[in-house]
């Protein structure tokens, strides 16, 4: 192939999340196509990102500044907690943007395959929290997995002598949801946990 | 969304080819997860591709030399030419690493539907340079599309007065294809072009 430094580029893009090395091919040479304007663009950016974005301290979200703008909002519910595997979920939910409270991002889930033991998650962190802040009702927004469950189940045994209500997301069909393509377990549960109307 | 940075990384990063917003957001999650290391790697790889990549005057690959190393190499046979769409075609038999002459990158083929026309290719300097080298034979690599059998035709149409032989790839089934797999089109013209044995 032609010159290692495009090989190079592509190496490092091809390690991207869902990327491989045709598509990293294909991305590399969009960004030769308009190599005047794209690469110093994205040089910008890469660098913007690099040297201005902070980890929260308080709650593991990204942002300029830290604490981050959610947790240091005056408009924000600071009685309501909401915990997350990732910041992703974070995202997901502020899109929304219907939740009024705050965030606690774990960093994963508990997972015996994977060896993440209550070490490797911020839970000391959350309890903390729990300790300093007047937290009335915590939201276990974690993936509807087995290894999410059983988080949620280990989060939820800390906190049971506490006087905190601890609530996790309802879960069913989806909005717009055709029982046609739905799973086994989505039809049992929803049967299950069906409302009576 | 948290901080203006990351949103502006993740806009640029999903307009890439085959990428969206959703695979936007994973990739910029995994640099930021690895903030310190690969988000410098990847803008020195970046600033790297940016100084030293340049387009070849002769066949126009990207390479960091002008003319390109294929171009100057002299274990390459001159006499044969590879004409191709895009680089990614050029870096495709390039793999390979079995084709030992050199190429023209056309830069698309002609299109009614999308307005290209031979005036938007590189039809006028593959012509010059079958005036000024010495080529004897030219292989057509172009895609086994409407589109570019129509410009393998008009290039074809150009060069028959001239002492060339002009060749295109084999059409067929694909070594390891499943005939069950097969579109019809190619099953009829692997039927059509069948080899006695």
């Amino acid at each position: 192939m032609s010159g290692r430094y495009i090989e190079q580029l592509i190496k490092i893009i091809a390690k991207f999340p869902s990327l491989g090395s045709r598509s990293a091919r294909r991305i590399v040479l969009y960004l030769l196509k308009k190599k005047e304007t794209l690469i110093p663009q994205l040089i910008t950016a890469l660098e913007e990102v690099q040297n201005n974005i902070k980890i929260c301290d308080i709650c593991g979200n990204y942002d300029t500044e830290n604490p981050c703008s959610i947790c240091s909002s005056a408009s924000r519910d600071s009685g309501l907690l909401c915990v997350v595997q990732d910041i992703s979920d974070l995202w997901a939910l502020e899109r929304g943007g219907l939740y009024k409270g705050r965030y606690h991002i774990l960093g994963g889930v508990l997972s015996a395959i994977e060896g993440v033991t209550p070490e490797d998650l911020n839970i000391d962190k959350l309890l903390n929290r729990i300790e300093q802040e007047e937290i009335s009702e915590i939201i276990l927004a974690l993936p509807a997995t087995v290894d999410g469950q059983i988080t949620m189940h280990y989060i939820s045994s800390l906190l049971k002598d506490k006087d905190i209500k601890v609530s996790t997301l309802a879960q069913g069909i989806p909005v717009g949801g055709e029982l046609d393509y739905m799973d086994d377990g989505t039809i049992k549960l929803a049967l299950d946990m069906r409302k009576r109307l």
